[in-house]
């Protein structure tokens, strides 16, 4: 059962990403951090990365640490290194929508999406360090990281359910900015943004069963 | 441990509520389903109604099957009324957004926030029915239920994040549409953002504490 769940989180992940790649390079021109001609362009690094390379390699991290066929030393490494990827392609998410910013001289940080998204992203860099220090150093006691346990499960979960909060929040917000109203890019946008909350729930789901 | 939170979460709601209440009567007019001269009072019953008639109450029906203080059966009435109250709120919430765009010619069900809030609706009512034959009428087996309880369970707190997903879309989507930058305003509904979210954390972590 668990494992068919993330076969379906697979599934709904890529449906995101290959949607959210047609937006981007169909309807917005494509994707270029150092883009001069064309500030767009810069922008659409950011709903990339935040997605494909935060959300989607970390959900991939959260499901792999019970499914990637290997011995537990191997499946925490996984989960470990698939994070810091997660967080690595998050920063240089994050990095190109204030760069868009600067460029066209937009204020930063004044929208739900921005509090939401960066809040999310910092307490996920505190999360990283708390498992860092408590489950891969080998300092802790068993009985320690028995309590803490429920805990880490419990703060990465919620920290799924922000981050999709974020995504959503930030489609709508440049939907909306981009004053879309009934057409094919909104729908195309909308589609995008259900197929990121089931990828979210199916990783749940798959959190769920394993537990 | 779980008390504490529970009493957490109803401070977060409360907190959610009253600043939203102070954006919606100080900042947006009031609050008022028939009102004839200002279709925005109307629109204002949307958010109000879909967050403290809806989530705020539906929050409360899932923590109070484990903390009110009463027998099982009462625990389980509280729980089962308490959600068809949360429901018969969010459908006057839902009616006053058609009523808005109806009266000031806007099409509906464009959005993101539509699509989510009202597939997480319909969703939450099929729940209810679900909930109802197989819990409260007395002919599902012992087994049968639970069987069903860790779905009933898992299907709640997915329906719990869809919700918070949809109340922060809403409230992204109307601050964009108001055109919103840096200000009081901008504040005061990222707070009321804010203070949501972590009604919706505190709810399922004492959901955690409790199963």
């Amino acid at each position: 059962m668990a494992s068919r769940v993330t076969m379906i989180a697979h599934l709904f992940g890529a449906m995101a990403t290959i949607l959210m790649l047609v937006w981007l390079l169909h309807y917005r021109g494509g994707i270029d951090l150092d883009s001069d001609s064309n500030s767009d362009r810069i922008f659409n690094v950011h709903p990339f990365l935040m997605f494909f390379g935060f959300i989607f390699i970390a959900g991939e991290a959260i499901m792999g640490y019970r499914t990637v066929a290997a011995e537990r030393k191997v499946q925490k490494l996984f989960h470990m290194v698939m994070h810091l990827i997660a967080i690595t392609l998050g920063i240089i998410g994050i990095y190109a929508v204030f760069k868009y910013h600067d460029e066209i001289g937009l204020s930063d940080m004044y929208s739900l999406h921005s509090w939401i998204g960066l809040g999310t992203f910092c307490l996920f860099g505190l999360q990283w360090l708390f498992g860092f220090f408590s489950f891969w150093l080998p300092k802790s006691s068993l009985a320690t990281r028995e309590t803490m346990k429920p805990w880490h499960i419990f703060g990465g979960r919620a920290l799924l359910y922000m981050a999709i909060c974020s995504a959503l929040t930030g489609l709508m917000e440049k939907a909306t900015i981009m004053g879309l109203k009934r057409g094919n890019e909104s729908r195309l946008i909308n589609f995008t943004g259900l197929f990121i909350l089931l990828f979210g729930l199916a990783v749940d789901l798959s959190l769920s069963l394993a537990y």
